[in-house]
């Protein structure tokens, strides 16, 4: 398992890692209980401050941990963790302690109590900011207070899904920076 | 330029498309004037209804065609539309009209009267459904209303943005089906 040297990473650059679209694992913790869970369904909304919206069902059991606790963090896999990442996505933390059935290494965070799993490439420390959506959509709206990511592979192999069982690894990079206007980028 | 022969689609399975993360061309029209957007900030928030969380800058033209009209058309396009998907995001469709510039073609929509782009891949008709959070985030929550998509390639070459000029292109396919538990996929 490849372990990443992770440094400070500013929260207003997260796009590099979120805006592909890549599934994701949501750490969270709450009074005594921790729990990870698959996401497929998020999304960058703004820079400064750092938001994130993201889908967390109301039939999963992180949703009370993360709806009590008002946190989380949301860690970037890459292909090297696809089988953990799916087997995540098929147990319930309401029945098993994942961290330990998936042999993940917990980090403590700076600035939330829900742990950081080691073997991902980043994670992003979040603070729930509205929840206004949350009744009625199962969106939360997340403030992004800080990130952890290496300064090497600078594009990680992460893995996006298709739904029915396909994932997509993320390929070639494309350098269309000569097109763009200067502030457009 | 390839040219897509497209059929319906199932609105409930547009994850396959939108869940992996590309850069979106959104279509719009509105009293007379029509307009194209570059959009990286967008996620699948149901399945049925189909349901799509988007992220349209005050800033943008498109945002009072779309708020006008409370319609859209979400395009999916490939790695052979890359430059016009940057050059659409680098000029304002208040001084150009980008169908033209682009040398794009417009298709009648079904349920919706913003073009869809026959170059793209994929065309998602929509309608807003919840606005609640446009003033705040310039966030849209609309329903996909009808899909267009061809049989072939099941699984387009998305590009999907980093930031800096810097695209991923969707690369190859990791069947884990038989990872997923009945009901999980």
């Amino acid at each position: 398992m490849t372990t990443y040297k992770k440094r400070d990473f500013p929260v207003s650059d997260i796009r590099r890692f979120l805006e592909p679209g890549p599934v994701v694992l949501v750490s969270s913790a709450w009074k005594g209980e921790r729990n990870i869970m698959t996401m497929g369904w998020h999304m960058v909304m703004e820079f400064s401050p750092s938001l994130v919206g993201c889908l967390i069902s109301s039939g999963n059991h992180s949703y009370e941990l993360v709806s009590g606790s008002k946190e989380c963090v949301i860690n970037i896999p890459t292909v090297e963790l696809a089988d953990k990442v799916v087997g995540i996505g098929n147990c319930s933390g309401s029945q098993v302690d994942k961290f330990k059935k998936f042999k993940l290494t917990t980090v403590a965070g700076d600035k939330v109590k829900a742990p950081l799993i080691a073997e991902c490439y980043a994670n992003l420390e979040c603070r729930l900011v509205d929840g206004r959506l949350r009744g009625k959509y199962n969106f939360f709206i997340f403030e992004v207070v800080k990130a952890h990511a290496p300064a090497s592979p600078k594009y990680p192999k992460t893995i996006h899904y298709r739904g029915d069982g396909m994932f997509m690894v993320a390929g070639r990079s494309l350098n269309l920076r000569r097109l763009f206007r200067p502030g457009m980028l």
